[in-house]
């Protein structure tokens, strides 16, 4: 029986989503919530309220970023259309500091694009030291469309899962923490969806006949994608699959999932390579005295400040990883 | 005499704080807040609350960019160290979806930009159509750095002036929307700022000893700063200059230019090539009855939504454009 926590989950969403020798994308059921024990509304509420905290863990990375380091994160946004990665970008994403984030949409290759290997764009938008990579739509692309569509022979794109295993060893021993999520609706909500978009004028945007004549190649998807997840969920770069047909879990998910990524680094401030007292005598000439004074007036109020975020950001670290 | 409006602004900012003729930067209150008539919280609210507004309108921007549109808008933000550009970006910025933003910083120039003319880094990074880029520093570092700095002969950079004008008629001419902004402190606030991030060691990282010797040359960019707004404060792209000691001001002040930019483009949400019947009836057929049924009878509600939702974002474009 789910234990009820005092914060909505039973288990943390990473155990219950990640990859495993027992997974089978037939069994998911795209409308269920794993883990958690809250309303819709308690779940809405439960992703707005981690802003701060996850807020401040991206300042803290890209502070060390900024001082050298070499840490990042990469969160690989897959899914069918309409499964909600722009959603999942929009809110969850949409949290922190947009100078912290490096966005990259891989839609359809161009023609310059197709000369190179498949890895080659990807290889360029990886996320430098600091900052949080979001790839929607990624490589994985190269799994599925030319399989499906037989672009490719088999023996082209049967290679790649080994290929992309080698890759992201990679990246992740180059000191990015990748985070890989799948949205995965079933094929009555993506109806439902694609069909809102039509009585919608505010939507109408986002909406292509050819999403129409992608639904019959429906089963064909998620054989590879069922496929993908057996082949690539690698103990370094696993895989979390996330039942979309209800919007605001799969974003509380990718929110939790964000967050423990974030909170793994166990990021504190980075020490400054000069000397403070150095540095406030040096400024201190630069000032007039009446500046200063006002200065050192304010002083203690901003130590004690930053004592209690100091706290306060423990208290939720610690909360968050319960 | 101030008059008081049902949203705090006398008069719109955009009109208060464009460089035209009789501009003085010496004679510049830094910290004051033009045409703002409400207090600060009032002014941090009045900010927060565009956001819903803002946001719509980025993806009205954005529908027309992914329906063909080639029209953009390119935010400028200049200003010396602590001047606030950063929190810019995050306040007013982070209010929009971070896919529909194209964020570049400009820091010192690479070994390759180097062998390049000076705005090709720049013109690389213009926003394309759909899209609202932002610069933190931008082309204007060339004709502030080499000059002040002595790094090239003063009709290396003299001439620049022109070329940038020229430049950004170009940009405007296909399609964006130019907003230069200019966040200028006070020598004392920059002091205090400074003394603030070696007082906090969670503002450390944003410390470099360089900026203390920087504020020795502070009445030199001073003087560069007041020639270029001079030489190019252009009809099609003028320059905003924002008082910026008071944080929360200029934050409120940049998102009203950019609200009014966007307004100015008179977004309605762009016209599908395809007839809405016929698609309709297409997907449809790749429905299961019961998954129509459900669809059919949340039809009404849904363009009722739609309607309402069209209502107040009139009526929000209406009140903001006052």
């Amino acid at each position: 029986m789910a234990r009820k926590t005092k914060d909505g989950w039973s288990e943390h969403p990473a155990r219950l989503l990640r990859v495993d020798d027992d997974f089978s994308l037939e069994q998911l059921d795209r409308r269920s919530t794993p883990g958690w024990t809250g309303t819709k509304q308690q779940g809405k509420e439960a992703a707005k309220a981690r802003g701060p905290l996850l807020s401040e863990l991206q300042e803290r990375l890209f502070a060390h970023g900024r001082t050298g380091g070499t840490r990042s994160v990469l969160l690989v946004v897959q899914g069918m259309d309409t499964s909600g990665k722009g959603g999942v970008v929009r809110h969850v994403i949409g949290m922190v500091d947009p100078q912290g984030v490096a966005l990259r949409a891989f839609g359809r290759p161009t023609e310059e694009e197709l000369r190179h290997h498949y890895l080659w764009r990807v290889r360029k938008a990886l996320p430098s030291g600091g900052y949080i990579g979001v790839f929607d739509r990624s490589h994985y692309e190269d799994v599925l469309v030319p399989r499906v569509e037989g672009l490719v022979e088999p023996e082209v794109w049967d290679k790649r899962y080994e290929e992309i295993n080698k890759f992201e060893r990679e990246v992740v021993d180059s000191g990015t923490t990748v985070i890989k999520v799948a949205l995965m609706t079933s094929r009555e909500e993506q109806g439902l969806r694609l069909m809102e978009r039509l009585q919608r004028v505010d939507k109408h945007w986002k909406f292509d006949p050819a999403d129409v004549d992608a639904r019959r190649t429906w089963d064909d998807y998620q054989e590879a994608y069922a496929d993908l997840f057996a082949r690539t969920s690698t103990e370094v770069a696993p895989w979390y699959v996330i039942p979309a047909d209800r919007k605001w879990y799969s974003r509380l998910a990718v929110t939790e999932l964000l967050t423990r990524a974030l909170i793994d680094l166990d990021l504190s401030w980075p020490k400054p390579r000069w000397k403070v007292e150095t540095q406030q005598r040096r400024l201190a000439e630069t000032m007039e005295e009446a500046t200063l004074a006002e200065a050192e007036r304010s002083a203690k109020k901003v130590r004690r400040k930053v004592e209690e975020d100091e706290k306060a950001f423990a208290a939720a670290v610690a909360r968050a990883r319960t």
